[in-house]
């Protein structure tokens, strides 16, 4: 397996994962070998931003056949970091995190959900799927029996850099966060935000405005 | 209440919610009055860009004062569409289709999940929280009686263009796409990518790049 550390460009790490989706497809069909042009015409990306974005990995094609399905399945896969374990935990059992939880399509992308954590009584003790809710004061035990470098933050937004604050403070390297809070850490803590929010602005102002 | 059918750009859509999220807080610490300065420092974006994205708004600050916070969530959250309800459908009842299902804080923000649809048997005909299951068949007497104009795209990788275009077929208007395929639409239907494999794989190589 290769382990890859370099720094991607993030245009380049939204696409792979398109690719792979795509060359999935095809090897669940049995089919052989792709070109660039091939996956050019089905996503709509140029074949020469493909042909770019490939070359970082330590696959190469070949002329007029192009890239062996399944190699390009496994490479995409193994470079992208999806077959490896990642542990992480959730802040915030509420509503969207209990849906996280219990996505288990997550744990295919080298998520590993390993423990859930709030400040509601009613909620630490219990599990959700399979994972246990410990009271946010447990952080730092739990830290040390199940350590995770990545935190889902899907806390309300009032208390989104707290809880972020603290999570970094007991030694999570990553923020993915859910809230429509933006959240301020560090340098060398990795910040990643799904916006939910902002998209569902962006149909409902695209909607509008065809009106 | 302020319908906005201007066509705004994606940043600017990107930020008002983070802008929505911060006034939200102040609020409820009882605080009257906002400096775009404030949100400047407090969210880490440029104040100038701040006043220009609030210029969108019809709401106008108060020299040395600044914005009404009360004024200003109304304002925000009206202009950004979370008051009004917008009908969608879910497109796949499996783990992250169920989870958005029972995510009930979309519906703060004006998403109004009335229907999911599975080719799955032993899904169709059963309850997900609120939300019937109906088996995709089924999709234009659905629409007749219950019409949506957003359709949730949370089915497999392999089946989200055909999926995509069925709905579209039948009258859907704009597509959010869950999954890690790269659908294609015509041009008048609004198309938004919620890339969860990409957000992780960034996750993932950043962390990599690291050690």
């Amino acid at each position: 397996m290769v382990i890859n550390n370099l720094i991607l460009p993030e245009p380049t790490l939204r696409r792979l994962p398109w690719y792979l989706a795509y060359v999935e497809i095809l090897k669940a069909q049995d089919i052989e070998y792709v070109s660039s042009t091939q996956i050019s015409r089905a996503l709509n990306v140029d074949a020469s931003q493909i042909a770019k974005d490939l070359s970082f990995l330590s696959l190469k094609g070949k002329t007029r056949i192009g890239y062996e399905v399944n190699a390009l399945v496994s490479s995409l896969a193994d470079f992208l970091g999806f077959r490896i374990s990642h542990k992480a935990y959730i802040f915030g059992a509420g509503s969207l995190g209990k849906a996280l939880m219990l996505d288990s399509g997550l744990a295919n992308y080298g998520l590993d959900i390993v423990a859930g954590f709030d400040i509601d009584n009613k909620k630490v003790g219990n599990m959700v799927g399979d994972v246990p809710i410990y009271h946010i004061d447990s952080l730092a035990t739990v830290m040390e029996s199940n350590p995770a470098t990545i935190g889902i933050l899907t806390v309300p937004a009032d208390c989104a850099q707290d809880t972020a604050d603290i999570a970094i403070g007991e030694g999570i390297r990553a923020i993915w966060n859910f809230t429509p809070y933006r959240v301020k850490v560090a340098e060398g803590i990795v910040m990643s935000n799904t916006s939910i929010y902002a998209h569902l602005a962006l149909i409902y102002n695209r909607l509008n405005a065809e009106i």
